[in-house]
């Protein structure tokens, strides 16, 4: 396994490889790897003939009162954990060349990030559609592959793709869970011993959510007015917000026809959780 | 000569050279094929295993009252010139499929976008930074070719390139001249006869500048004034901006030093024109 630094370096070897017709796949990651990193590994390794995980924490996509510095690190283990998974190349770019001063361009998707966690962070998802149109153009993937537990992300990149006319499948895939549900997440590590039980708070609602729903509640806000009071039954939580809505614009409905996202955001101490499930006619 | 289309086609067509180690070179024009462009054409042609031309009229770059709908347009014409310059595809993308209904993504070049014509022009260089990440993520060039005439544009694209990574380098073609001086344009064609002799007004300002600086002159403020004098007697001119910058930076320059960038736009009866030179000492 290779570890690169440098920009031209990793542009170069993408050259190399599509030029011997090779297929590329691609993890962007802001490292601190759990089980849902290695899940996108995985299936990368399946789709492509050499695989590429970036670790980069992206300053631009932090707003100034969030956990950018505190935001967790371990290179070392996250390399160990990446040679396990038979990664070719770890690519972790320097903040300073990313960034470099007259820094000045950015990419925006103007609608899917008016819902969400758009609106409690704004600024994130242009600071996210940025690095990855930048990662893109450097990793020249065919495949890339992103978590569906963030999946407001995952359809903001999925758009600017096909807007920008980005040569790149974006495959997304499923949340991986701790065996009571938790949602993985390397914010995780600021849950307090005590904090643990109300994390799952967010897990539990998705399933009340989805039991209301298959027991014939079909609208949403009553739905939603139950899964808040049910979160502020745990302590140390605060509700950021509690959606349901259009998987694919986003926006709020108020009776779920065929299909819709539920997802919420909840503060649980020091940590922003975010979880969100398909909530679905079977048929 | 063959004349694509189809995103799709052309997207696959250079995914193949690029694999057969074709190097790519790229003119991406709004078409009505004056000098200019075919200088564009001939120095891509020296650059690349194969060459590229685009023509498409970038309905996003024009404000709701600029000549988006009058903007010349003749393809056969254009074709034509093009097969003479052995251009080896003709990229003609239809706006539909450039921007299909529920498109939302934009690229913003921040700072060098609030001076010259970015203030006369608000969201001007955003669609243009847009429709060109758009072109270069399909045509997949090793060279792309702009002409200096638009040298904010040349500095913008630049900017953007190296921001955001594109794999492409930049080239900026000197400004093809009518034989008195007048910068090539398609939008000359606007020019009514009578208002011929204004549009030198432009040509004319620079080389007045030119002199009065080589005289001595390295005040930005007189020369400016002089210029915006020497325009008024002019009939059908209605100045723009007149402009001493930063050839890089392009903020606006009190005393010149070793390098300045003149600057100007002039309406002149129903045609907008811009022009530029470069202030320079001689060494």
């Amino acid at each position: 396994m290779q570890v690169i630094k440098n920009i031209k370096q990793m542009s170069s070897l993408s050259d190399k490889w599509r030029q011997e017709g090779k297929k590329i796949a691609f993890v962007p990651t802001m490292g601190y790897f759990h089980n849902g990193h290695l899940s996108l590994m995985r299936k990368g390794r399946l789709l492509g003939d050499v695989l590429v995980v970036s670790i980069f924490i992206n300053p631009i996509q932090f707003g100034p009162k969030e956990d950018f510095k505190e935001y967790p690190r371990n290179f070392e283990r996250d390399s160990a954990l990446a040679q396990k998974e038979k990664v070719d190349v770890v690519f972790v770019p320097d903040e300073r060349e990313m960034y470099p001063p007259g820094y000045q361009t950015f990419v925006e998707v103007t609608k899917l990030t008016q819902h969400l966690c758009g609106l409690s962070r704004p600024g994130h998802f242009k600071g996210v559609a940025t690095v990855v149109a930048k990662l893109f153009n450097i990793v020249k993937p065919h495949f890339a592959l992103f978590g569906l537990k963030d999946y407001q992300q995952y359809l903001v990149i999925k758009k600017m793709v096909e807007d920008l006319n980005f040569d790149v499948q974006i495959i997304g895939c499923p949340t991986v869970r701790e065996s009571d549900g938790l949602a993985m997440s390397s914010r995780n590590e600021y849950l307090l011993p005590e904090q643990r039980g109300a994390a799952l708070s967010l897990y539990k609602s998705l399933k009340m959510a989805q039991d209301l729903f298959e027991t014939g509640e079909h609208n949403a806000k009553k739905i939603k007015a139950e899964i808040i009071n049910f979160i502020k039954t745990f302590p140390y939580t605060q509700i950021d917000y509690v959606s349901i809505c259009d998987p694919e614009t986003l926006e709020e409905i108020d009776e779920i026809k065929d299909k819709a996202l539920m997802a919420l955001a909840v503060r649980v101490g020091k940590a922003r959780l975010i979880d969100n499930l398909i909530l679905e006619v079977r048929k």
